[in-house]
């Protein structure tokens, strides 16, 4: 068992016209100018935006605003988020939207603030020391940015995907109303429950496998997300059931669910190569490499994937054969992968099979730089992601 | 599914050698001169009272000390420490023990602050608006205290025990170290399990039964700490357990096993008025109650305790019979209580029957002055009250 520090501060106001709460939370934290910062149409569609428009201005708080962030959120956009509040003056940042929303805003939140250019952050060569404060009104759970410490953006320049974490960028508040998940489509609702459910099992592999009131908990969400996701396909306007995938994501990267666990984040790593590559969404990636990589590493220890099987899968332990659990365990993942319409393979992902080439860029560019590896559960080097990628590429 | 607002801004330092973070923490929180609350001579004896005082001078932090706290704390020792805080200008409070240091700890902080007697919050007649910043060295798990936003205090002209719940007595931080805990007593030990797995139970038995990923948690807490607790007490230093314990305390009470539920709590005040009326332990006077309110109540929803029978305590469902297979949930609830060394009965508690003329002083104590009843899965009107405690003194 890993020591560990846990400290999730921000504030979820979550229910039915959770909204009417955005201007006093933005108050209560500090704003008074704010950048109201989001993607495209959807927002604006469904009435969200000219909403909070309304609520801000009924509040007396004046606003800027800075639209068009798209799936895997760009740093160009993000520069001109930060030159923005600089010129302005803007005091807080909220970010209506899902993941790529809240990201950007966070890296738009620190960088406004960074002397440098906000890509060094990313690129290792710097350190956050003072933050805007931001706050979200979320529609898509998935990434669960919206609790979480990091932030993942992607540069244009060479189609590099990086990650930055500090606690200075959490949302001080985060206002969730399952209804506004009502018209996601089937595609996205299951790229959301897939990454809820890898962020859960990107803490859940780990080789501190004895910190059992965080297993339990992390095998509850699993579950639960599970039971939920054919039911709000099925049905998309089910409160019931949407409230839980909302409060699950939230939950599956707010660090409760590795608390006392080392994280593996092999997949996701593997995968943001992938989705900066061929700009896929990123749960699909994660669905489709997640089986190859648990097959690579599941010798390591396959007690591990034993537990899943069981107590996540539902698969009867054959106790006299743990190997033949554990497969079955990742078979079963699989199969229910796709049968909320997600891919399991690279060909299934982008329409074909990756190239040659293309594999070896996405294993070269996966290397971490500092240390040439991936994960913890079973450490990849650079010849076994070439592997993994080869595996999922069938 | 009631909307819910979560916040639990406390920072959790857990693991070994946790208190060399204790200096760095009080400083982070702005904390100049400490008041070092605890309890008695456990805390001393155990070496640990003696490191904290040598952590804070080295680290240039002077403090002044408060000691006495007892269980069931109690209202003239927290006026002496708002007293003393006043008096001797200290900015942050370090409560170092359980439940009951850090109680009282959160009341002398707000009643620092407060203009009037301290005791006219507990008595509803006020409102917190500030509050001196606190943290804790947590040494006891079972109130969850070190996480939640209340407090309990026994007032001894008339012993009334009293609580008063705000959000500005959250503590800043908890250190919260397992081997700490390999010194309590069987009995202590028990009391904690008792008292972690009540207040998981006393916002699981909520008639707002649709929030499945919440119970899925409180289950998955509550069958770890039963897991965890024979264990323990068969081998008190061994850390892995009594770190799921000690974890799963503070989740049980930190509102994440409430959101979107509405808590019950009727067990609890029930509970207020027998412990400050007999001076028990809470966690046995809990265990003591616990049955016989279930059985008073369980018809209201039969199906919350077949789940709770057949989820947490693993009976087998008979689908024919509801009743029976709720029944042997609470049957073998008991046992389990009984088998950790609890009563489940007032006279196993006070060694004796309460008389007729207790039994009707404990209703007439426990009605709310301003509802007169208590319970939500079923609310208990004054008679009501009296019958569970007549049923809980056979």
């Amino acid at each position: 068992m890993k020591d560990f520090v846990f400290c999730t501060p921000t504030e979820v106001v979550f229910g039915k016209n959770a909204e009417s709460k955005i201007a006093s939370r933005i108050q209560k934290y500090g704003g008074t100018k704010v950048l109201l910062h989001y993607g495209g149409r959807s927002a604006e569609q469904s009435g969200l935006l000219p909403q909070i428009r309304e609520h801000l201005a009924q509040h007396n708080l004046p606003f800027i605003e800075l639209g068009g962030v798209v799936p895997n959120p760009r740093l160009s956009l993000v520069r001109e988020g930060i030159d923005l509040c600089r010129r302005e003056g803007i005091d807080f940042i909220l970010a209506v939207g899902g993941g790529s929303v809240i990201d950007s805003a966070k890296a738009i939140a620190f960088g406004t603030r960074y002397p440098n250019d906000v890509w060094e952050l990313f690129d290792g060569k710097g350190k956050v020391t003072e933050c805007l404060p931001l706050g979200t009104v979320l529609t898509i759970p998935a990434a669960g940015s919206e609790m979480s410490d990091g932030c993942v953006i992607t540069n244009e320049e060479g189609w590099l995907k990086r990650g930055y974490s500090t606690n200075l960028a959490r949302c001080r508040f985060a206002i969730m109303n399952p209804e506004r998940t009502f018209t996601l489509p089937a595609y996205q609702t299951a790229c959301g429950v897939t990454d809820i459910m890898m962020h859960t099992m990107e803490r859940y592999f780990s080789l501190e496998d004895d910190m059992t009131v965080t297993d339990a908990i992390a095998e509850a969400i699993l579950r639960t997300v599970m039971e939920a996701a054919p039911i709000v396909l099925n049905n998309p306007n089910d409160y019931r059931w949407r409230a839980q995938i909302m409060w699950a994501g939230s939950l599956a990267h707010n660090d409760l669910t590795g608390c006392g666990t080392v994280g593996d984040w092999a997949t996701h790593h593997l995968e943001h190569e992938l989705s900066a590559m061929f700009d896929v969404a990123h749960g699909a990636g994660l669905a489709a490499l997640w089986g190859s990589w648990a097959r690579y590493v599941m010798s390591v220890r396959v007690s591990r994937f034993v537990r899943f099987a069981v107590n996540v899968m539902g698969v009867e332990n054959d106790f006299t054969d743990p190997e033949g659990t554990a497969l079955r365990g990742i078979e079963r993942m699989e199969a229910f992968y796709r049968s909320i319409g997600m891919p399991t393979s690279i060909p299934e992902l982008i329409g074909r099979p990756a190239t040659e080439e293309e594999i070896l860029t996405l294993a070269d560019k996966c290397c971490r730089q500092d240390t040439h590896t991936e994960g913890n559960f079973k450490v990849l080097y650079r010849k076994e992601m070439e592997a993994v990628y080869r595996l999922a590429n069938k």
